[in-house]
Order: C-alpha cells, then structure tokens, then sequence
C-alpha cells in the first residue's frame, strides 16, 4: 500500500484537489495473479535519459546497429511484470509495451516455463520449414492456440512471422483469389501468356491491374506490399517504389464521439462513399480493402461500428474481400479479444491479420477459395515459427485463465474515465480529442506539444508512446491494473503541470 | 561400422562394381562430435510415404492449414542429427535440412543448451522492439555472434526476420541511399513536394522511377518487393502484382565447366553485358542489383567468380549498389563461410543478406551512407529476434570449434567426386550438368524424371529436394559426413537402377 499512498499525495502535490481523487472507485487488490508478484511497487528514476551507462553503451552500439530511434536501452533480465528497467539502472512503468506487442509482461512467469519446456527448445533448435515439414502436432498445437483464438465466424490459420508478413500473405491470398474469378472459377489453370507475362512483371500474369484499397492515415507495415497501402506518414514512404494503389480518406471524428454523432455520421458516409466510388472507378480494381479497426501508427483515429459494419456490406456487395488489420488492436487490448468483436458484423471479415501481442503472426479465414487452387503458390521456408505458436497458446491459456480481457476492458474504463473528469478538465489544453472510450486500454489523447510531453512523462518513470502527428497513445498490457493507472494519472498530471 | 558394411553390399548389389567401392577415400571416423553421438545408425523405413498415421494426421490438419506442399509430417522429438523421423516412425537421412535451413542437426545438443539458458528463455518472453528498446548487451550479442561472421569487409549489421524481408530492407537501403544521391547529398532534406507525393504513392516522392536489377532464374522471396525480383517459376509469381524492373539473363553454364570455358565465359560476357545496358537503358533505373551466389530455388545454376567480379566492377562504374543474396547459400554449405568467399572480390559486395541456416536474418553493409539519413526511415516493431541472435552465436561457436566449413568442404569432395566417378559415370542420363564442383556439400544435378527420382530415392530413406524445372539438389547438414555420403550415393544409385 505503501506505493498507493505515495502515489496519491504526490498527486495531491501536482495539483489535483482532494475531491476529485476521492471520487475515485476504489482500487482493486495490487496484484491480479503472480504477474507481478515480484514488480517494484512504483517506478524509479536515477538518471535523467539516456543516463550514463546507456549514453556508453549506446554509442558502442551505433558503430554496428543503427540507434538513431533508440528511445530505453534495456536490461531484460531485471524488467518484471509491468516495470521495465534501462541500462542505468532507472525503473519505468511501461505503458507502452514494445510497441504493443507485450502481452503478460516482463518475465512473466506462466511464459517462461512455457519458454523452458522440451518442446519449445525443440521448436527453437530443430525449426521446421512449416509448409513441407510440419510438426506431427502442428494440427493440436493450432487447434489448443491460434485457433481456440479464432475470430467469431473463422476456422483456418495461415501462419506467418510478422505484421507486415501477415498482411502481404493476406493480400495475396486476395489478388490469387480474385484472379481466379476472372479467369472463370477456382479450379481453371492459367493460360501459357499467363505464365509467360508473370515472369516478366507484366500483365496479364502480374496481377498489375488489381490493386489493395486502403485509409489514409492507415498503417499496414512497411514492406513494399504492405507500405503500399501504408498511408501513415511521409517518413515511412519516401524513396520507397509503391503501387497504385487506391486509398480513401478515413473518417476524422470529432470527440468525444457522443457529442458529434451527426457530423461523425456525415464523414463515415462520406467516407464509405470515397470506398465505393474507388471500387467502382479505380483503374486498378481492388481485390480486397483493408482498416485497422483503430488507426494506431496514423494517430489513433476511430470510427464506430456502424462504419465499419458499411464497409463489410460495401465490400460484400461489390464482391471485393475485406481484410481487417488487427496487428495491434488484437488480443484484448480493446476490450475484447478482437477490436471488431466490438462491430457486431453480420458476416464475419474474409481475412483478419494478427502479429504484436500474439506474438505468432498470421492471418484467419474461412473461405476454403483463399487458400489457393494450386500447392506452392502461397509458400515460403519457415511459413511461421512453432516458437511463437507455442507461446501464442501460453498467452492464450493465461488471458483466459485470469480474465485478462475483461480485466482490460474494466481497466480501461477506470482509466479513461479519470483522464476525462480530472486530466481533460484541469488541463483542457493538454488532453484534447480523448479517445478509446469503452476501448479497453486502447486510449489516446492529443496534446500540443507532444513529443516534450512525452519525454517528461517518462523523465517521470512512465513510459507512453507517441503516434501521428500530435498523439499520445496508451499501450499497456494486459495485466495493468488500477494501481498502475493511477500510476500513470499521477505522471500525466505532473507532466502536465510542469 | 554395421551400417556401412550394409551400405557397402546394397551398393554393390545395386550394380556398381567393387572396383569402384574400392578407389573410394578412407571414410572417416563415424563421428566428428556428440552432435551425432545418438543419431540412428542408417536409415529405416517402416511405410511408404505418406504412411497410414501421416495420411490421418495430414487429413485432419488439412481442415485448418494448407498442407498440399506437405513433404513429411515429422516427429521431431524422435529427429536427431542428420535424420528426420515421420510420423509413422519412418527414419530419413535428411540432404534437405529443411530447405537448407538446418546448421548443425536436428536436437544439436550445443543449441539445445543455448537454447534452455535464462538469457534465451527472456528473449522469448520479454521480446523487444529491437528499435526502440534493444538489450543492455545488444551490442555483445552482435560483436559475439552474428559480427563475428560478417564478411569480409563489412562491419554493420541490420537485422530482419526472414530472407525475403532481409532481402526487401536492403532493398529500402539501396533506394534511399539512391534517392539520396538524386537529391544531392546524404544530408538534403526532402521537398514539400516529396513529402506530398510520396503519400499517393507517387513520384517524386516514391522511388517509382527506380527499380532492381535481378536475374532470370534468380529467387529472392515472395513477399511483393522481393517476388518482384524473383524470376525463378511462374507458380511463384502468378496473380501477384509487380513492379516494373529489369531482369538480366543470367550465364547459361554448360557442365562440367571446365570442358566448356570458351563458351561459358562468352555466356558471362554476354550476360554482363546486358546487365550494363539494362543499367544504362532501363527506363526504371537500377538502384541495386540483386545476385544469389549461385541461383538455388532456380535449380541451381552457378558462374564463374570471374563472372561476379565482373558483376562487383559494373556496379561500382555505375554507381550501382551490388547486393549479394546469401540467404541460401551462406552459412558454410559451399565450402567457404559465405559463397561469394570464392571469388576473390577486389572489394566487397555493399550489402549481403543471410537468413536460412543462420536461423537469423538481415544483411550485413559496411558504407554509413546505407543506414538511411534520418530516424525511423528503416524501422518496424520487432526489427529482427534476438532469440535467433542467440542462437546464431552458439551456431557460430559450433562451426568455428569443430571447423564445420572446412569439414563441409572435405565432404563435399568427396561427394562429388563419388557422383561424377560412379553415378554419373554408370547412369549418364540419369546425373546429368553435374555441378557444384568445389563447392562443398552444395550440390546438384539434372534428372530426366526428376519428380519421380526425387520420390524413389525419399522411398529408400533419404530426403532430397528439388529446384529449376528438372534439378535434384542436395542441401545437407554441416554435420553431414562422409558416412553419410555413402548412404545417400547408395540409394541415389538404388533409385537409378530401379
């Protein structure tokens, strides 16, 4: 209790009157499990960043590895739970979680002994090349993992390594499956010009007129497929050859989103409209469309369920498959398991790509036509990596174990309901357009000098990440609780007040 | 020795005369360390393939994963050394190695201890944003383990999680240090018009007037950057949109080489002189060209190393990035560390990717000028996994301490020579175009009925994989030895008598 209560007078110091912080729910018991059972009860500063140990070692570093974008060097062996811990020593609070792809915490106890069993030293030492030597119990370790983890509506896996892996393998699966209607049905062969022209880059074997509609400030991953469709910032795309490919603006809502219903409704249809008219009168057809249900990299931009429910009809309806880009927002951060259980979709999406969080990468389907006619069309060495399989079904087996899902969603509740009635209000200027409301932790605000703020927050022990242009978005994982939130309130505020 | 002296009669019983068993060298020692201390004397076949539990198991994963490039259903707790197990207990030598990704064995009891150590198990549990938040010792784990290997000349790595996306980031590398040039300088800034542009993914901003230069036959990956480059069959490329780049012939080569060096060398000639003019006339200008040291998936297809220093002048006439593509063929199979060891270059390649058997990825650079002139310009969440970092430094400390590459060298020899003395020499029509000369254990030979060949010699215990339209290659181990050399020549020359 001893950290709480610090906590709260230092609060207290930066400003925030006593009412408010006693209007607060009561804060659960400190720990959920033995997560974190062993974390420091609240963050510890040393050294201003990078402290001098991290400012050695980095250099040495830089002759080797580029560390132009370094922001904590890390000591791995003593981050814990929810507390990461830099080379000097310092102990932060870690909202942001590599980029959101922590799921348990550091050190987690559950994963490391499911790190440490024969199995997963097999998995490392003897790695398969997945598509022409399976493991005997590939079809179990899917079956008790990736897939209990299915998508409402989805039954197969096509596994991969990364986000942007996961996402190209998906727009292939697209353009082979949209060619095969054109060329008249799943099982016709393709044509001599065919095989011919593909080896060229040309068409009609290159599928060069077919194209991945995408959202303008969407982010898909930044190899040239994926970075085609990625529409995020400049600094990802220049000198990069790209596609072209379509993308429609994504709707700017205004928040909060209940007091701009009407003109939010406005801009999604308008919105919906831009996608129809593209699928319609691009020069190059879309096969597939794909959205984050979150824009994370581009600013974490929302739109609501009735959007995202048009784009599954439009879609549909135009016979162009929808893929939907749950890289970051899957595996409970929003709330729910997967950010578009929150849609209530009629029809489930034709593909959801997932990497981060699950750690394994991939992407779900159903429709046994996308997986195409022919072996070796979809195909690679690893095709995925049983290590990560392996450790997807720990993460799974502890989410569902502990309730981590509605753990997070409640979490998130008490979160952002305290930066709305106390950041929002004493410091109107440095919260604006908060977002991720019923969102689980997923939550973002803008702030007008964000990338000061940031850096103060985590001069303060709590680190939090930056998106778009002026955003700061909160990616704590799984198992952040109450106390943590309040953790992260009190250096918001200070920050704020600084 | 029960093994060998059975080996030895079924070879005689096959056809080939004592005579020629007799002028063999002196096989060596059974084993050159405990890598191999428990692997099964021989191989033992219980079924044909697929046998009845396999069929079982491969229908039932059929349900949820594409299993139609399914070669094996392996077992590999019961995998060890050099030979695989399935699923019905059926035990293979295995000249395949998983695509040729397999270092040093199955269960290889040095990586299995790398692999259960605390370091390990937090790498796979606290995985980072190697960007944002590499390990305390990140600059250790390179200098020990993958720095130690780089090739000669080059001193900076970045690392990437496959061979295609090794493949695409030295791509990315090569765009922008090109567009740096265009633009005057490492240090210009972009234009406003740039940054605009860029978004629609159009020039000026993306590098669409620039392309990569790759060869025909050549295979690089299959995500859409790298496939762009690859021209090795059309089942790899179909339906796939690609960029417009230019593909020079690659050399030709009548086999064995040294019957036929006017016209090789004038099929060399003939092919860098079209590289120039591609150079020169490609309305999409080469940033790069992209080479693998011997063309693999493409059925292996070599040249001279007269032929790449040929490659490595051109591009640097013409301020051409040259990038070598060792993600098959690096990692001590061709008898040197790295394939392109063999060709004397009078300065090294500007980039070489690797992945495969050094189960990490990436490529190695050397000119400051190839990390891009600003932050996050080449940058995704995981940027490479220091579990394979780890486990590339144990590689590497195996091959070093029991000098695998010269090892692989010797056995290569001796392999090849055996196939060319006997195989070649009783079955003409059946070891056709003989190469990889010189090139340890890389090696590979035409076959009228390959599929088929390929099919019966797996029957008789041994996997063996296939390239090009008609090409056996043989990708072994570095643990591979002369012992089972003869197995596999066994039943190569049981399979041709069949």
């Amino acid at each position: 209790m001893a950290s709480r209560r610090l906590t709260h007078s230092k609060v207290l110091a930066s400003g925030l009157s006593a009412a408010r912080w006693a209007t607060r729910q009561p804060v659960a018991r400190r720990s959920i499990s033995s997560f974190v059972a062993g974390e420091p009860e609240k963050p510890s500063m040393k050294t201003s960043l990078p402290g001098p140990v991290s400012q050695q070692k980095i250099a040495s570093l830089t002759e080797v590895f580029d560390t132009r974008n370094v922001s904590l060097l890390t000591d791995y062996s003593k981050s814990i739970g929810n507390y990461i811990v830099d080379a000097d020593g310092n102990v932060l609070l870690d909202a942001f979680a590599q980029i959101a792809s922590i799921p348990l915490g550091y050190a987690n106890p559950a994963l490391m002994k499911a790190a440490s069993t024969p199995e997963m030293v097999s998995a490392i030492v003897s790695r398969p090349a997945l598509g022409n030597f399976p493991p005997v119990d590939w079809a179990e370790v899917l079956s008790t993992g990736l897939l209990r983890a299915a998508p409402k509506g989805l039954d197969k896996v096509f596994t991969a390594m990364t986000g942007s892996d996961a996402n190209e393998t998906a727009y292939k699966a697209a353009f082979m499956w949209r060619r095969q209607q054109e060329r008249g049905g799943y099982d016709v062969d393709f044509t001599a010009e065919e095989m011919a022209s593909c080896m060229n880059n040309e068409l009609p074997g290159a599928a060069n007129g077919l194209s991945i509609l995408s959202f303008k400030g969407g982010f898909h991953g930044r190899l040239f497929g994926s970075l085609s469709t990625t529409r995020s910032k400049p600094i990802h795309k220049l000198d990069i050859p790209a596609f072209d490919w379509p993308q429609a603006p994504f709707p700017s809502l205004r928040y909060p989103l209940d007091q701009y219903t009407t003109e939010n409704a406005a801009a999604e249809q308008a919105s919906l409209a831009a996608v129809e008219d593209l699928i319609l009168n691009y020069h190059n057809k879309p096969a597939a469309v794909v959205v984050e249900p979150v824009q994370s990299e581009g600013g974490d931009n929302h739109a609501s369920p009735a959007f995202f429910r048009g784009l599954r009809e439009l879609t549909a309806k135009h016979n162009v498959l929808f893929i939907v880009d749950e890289v970051q927002t899957g595996v409970g951060a929003t709330g729910r398991f997967w950010a578009h259980d929150h849609w209530d979709l009629p029809t489930p999406p034709d593909m959801v790509t997932f990497s981060k969080k699950a750690q394994a990468a991939g992407f779900y389907y159903t429709n046994p036509e996308l997986r195409p006619n022919k072996a070796y069309r979809q195909f690679n060495t690893w095709m995925g990596d049983p290590v990560r399989a392996l450790l997807f079904r720990a993460i799974y087996d502890e989410i569902e174990k502990h309730d981590l899902v509605k753990h997070t969603a409640n979490v998130g509740e008490y979160l952002y309901s305290a930066i709305e009635s106390r950041l929002a209000t004493q410091f109107p200027e440095q919260f604006t357009n908060l977002r991720g409301k019923g969102m689980g932790t997923f939550i973002a605000f803008d702030h007008p000098d964000r990338d000061n703020f940031v850096k103060k927050v985590k001069g303060l022990g709590v680190n939090v990440g930056g998106s778009g242009e002026s955003t700061v978005r909160l990616r704590p994982m799984l198992i952040f609780e109450k106390g943590h939130a309040d953790i992260l309130l009190e250096a918001l505020s200070k920050a704020a007040s600084s």
